[in-house]
């Protein structure tokens, strides 16, 4: 969406307030409700959404009228200090803007940021704007190559001449378009080590191939990234992950979505994407046995709560992964991979893999 | 250190052992203590520097011969698959190329990550070889922007091209060849949202700057990078950071080293970096007192902790920074200067404090 568009539908929001007002009404918003109870996992299109339930914040409420007051403050904020002037920020630094004492009281407009965090996401649901879209970004983190040249803030880059490190992958990847994209396909990994392996090993170069990673959590700078590469490029996506319950999350996440940014899952997530690995068959097939990591309490409980998912429940590859997790009470790292040559992973493993399209969905 | 360099290195350690077998006696290294009982604070360098005292490990002895081994076969390691290859590895992969079972037996040669760590640890000490130096790299995190050019596996890097996201800062900088650098100074700063700012602003073209970040902790491969923008063209390093004692650990761990990677201070810290902020007196020449987070009981023994490390506790400013947390109870984040305007930070705050050198040594 235009920065254009953005502001027309805070100044909208805004307009039907101001008409409220002068119609000596109670003003209020409409805005879809957040909460688990109205959380769906639509089988269909199998992402996570929100369902139909709304809920209505009124300013002569007394349970109400300091969210409402937030919800617009923040609009205004978003609009005034950030669409106007063309501005990117952070969360941490719109809750900074929005914090002030309410004039002749005591009371602070917000007192922790997870105020106007919750004001943001209701903006979205209410607008269909995404935080991108208001210029709100997200924490930064990873890095990517590949043969891409795209164009960013008025700079041509070119993935492929990025040297050991890739180029920093943004919180905002919105108005980067591209100029150039040469790829069969996008590997996506967990571990900046991985990332490392294959980029010394230039495995883009020599398979066509986008690599990106993070380290930790995919943010959603990335799972933006990945979908606009999917969609535009209509290239297939893979996950590489660790084989533990926390990898199978990772790529759940990509696929359908979480429960936090379910409002958001038709931006975020990608339900074609396929995880090419590790896999717990890969230890009897590569001899892993010996690097096997015992499981632990947390792991266990970990694994009863995603293998109940309703969106791992039935999904027979996935459930039997869980299985012989237990049975053989362990986890493999990627890195395991390494016990047999450094560059097994990407002379032997991943060509493989994809080549015999062997996925877990 | 070259390649050649390194690898003669550890022949050199490999000769000595062999040559004590031929002449019929226990083979045994001799390696440096890097136990806080052998790390000093140098006043003369100011730096975190290992004593005198050395250890022996033979293989003759049931309580080093494990070790022994581990060395050893690290070494071995290091030099045929990394050095030989050319290739770099991440430590966790180190970890899982030297675990095997010893023939014969039901010993595995290492356990946990730990062991191969602490066996590179040693040979760093014992060498004089950095983990870099040995191929060995540490996390992967952060992205530079600047009028800076560099050269790297071939491809050269502008930059003062790379769009929103920056050059993401690799594991390893020691091969990477500066081609131009037109800069007054550099910055780094502890979060990845203050360096979005910094960038969508502009800051490094404006002032002649080059602006690193990373989100967290300062990678090896930062504190290489600014090291080395010291010392090959003499640039002021200033460090940005939250006004809590978190903030002044960062800090010191660039200006002093650290007592895990003491061993390692003369190719890491940067004695001469000085601290730009934020600093408690902030707070009340900005009015920055509503936004003072109150301190837990865990900031204030980590306050009690940091300001009695030798390094601290007879520099006078930070002491004086240490009192003012405790007498307003709070700390400050950088953000909180979002709260005036969101480029106050780039337009104000920064010119201000380093055209009048209001630092923090």
């Amino acid at each position: 969406m235009s920065k254009e568009d953005s502001k027309k539908a805070l100044k909208e929001l805004g307009a039907k307030i101001v008409h409220q007002v002068k119609k000596g009404n109670n003003p209020e918003i409409v805005f879809p409700l957040r909460n688990l109870s109205n959380i769906i996992y639509d089988k269909k299109s199998k992402t996570l959404k929100l369902g139909t339930k709304t809920g209505t914040r009124s300013f002569f409420n007394v349970a109400h009228s300091k969210k409402f007051l937030q919800t617009v403050e923040v609009a205004s904020v978003i609009k005034d200090k950030l669409l106007d002037s063309g501005k990117h920020s952070s969360l941490r630094d719109v809750f900074y803007m929005v914090k002030r004492t309410i004039p002749g009281t005591k009371v602070n407009l917000v007192d922790e940021q997870v105020e106007s965090d919750k004001a943001i996401e209701d903006l979205e649901v209410m607008t269909g704007l995404s935080r991108e879209d208001m210029h709100v970004e997200a924490n930064k983190n990873g890095s990517v190559a590949g043969k891409v040249v795209i164009e960013d803030r008025g700079d041509t880059i070119d993935w492929s001449k990025m040297g050991s490190g890739g180029w920093s992958i943004p919180s905002n990847v919105e108005e980067l378009k591209f100029k150039k994209v040469e790829a069969k396909y996008v590997l996506y990994m967990e571990k900046a080590a991985t990332w490392n392996r294959l980029n010394e090993d230039r495995y883009w170069q020599k398979h066509d191939a986008i690599i990106l990673a993070s380290q930790g959590q995919t943010t959603r700078g990335i799972r933006r990234l990945l979908q606009r590469l999917y969609e535009e490029y209509n290239l297939p996506i893979y996950v590489l992950a660790d084989s533990d319950v926390y990898g199978a999350y990772i790529y759940s996440v990509i696929k359908y979505g979480s429960i936090a940014l379910s409002h958001a899952s038709d931006r975020l997530t990608i339900p074609s994407v396929k995880y090419v690995g590790v896999t717990m068959d890969d230890v009897e097939k590569y001899d892993l046995k010996k690097h096997l990591i015992k499981l632990d309490e947390k792991d266990y409980a970990r694994i009863k709560q995603v293998s109940e998912y309703e969106w791992f429940k039935d999904n027979k590859d996935w459930q039997r992964q869980f299985k012989m997790m237990k049975e053989l009470k362990g986890k493999v790292e990627i890195q395991a991979l390494s016990s047999k040559d450094l560059s097994f992973i990407s002379e032997v493993y991943l060509p493989n893999k994809i080549k015999n399209k062997e996925f877990l969905d």
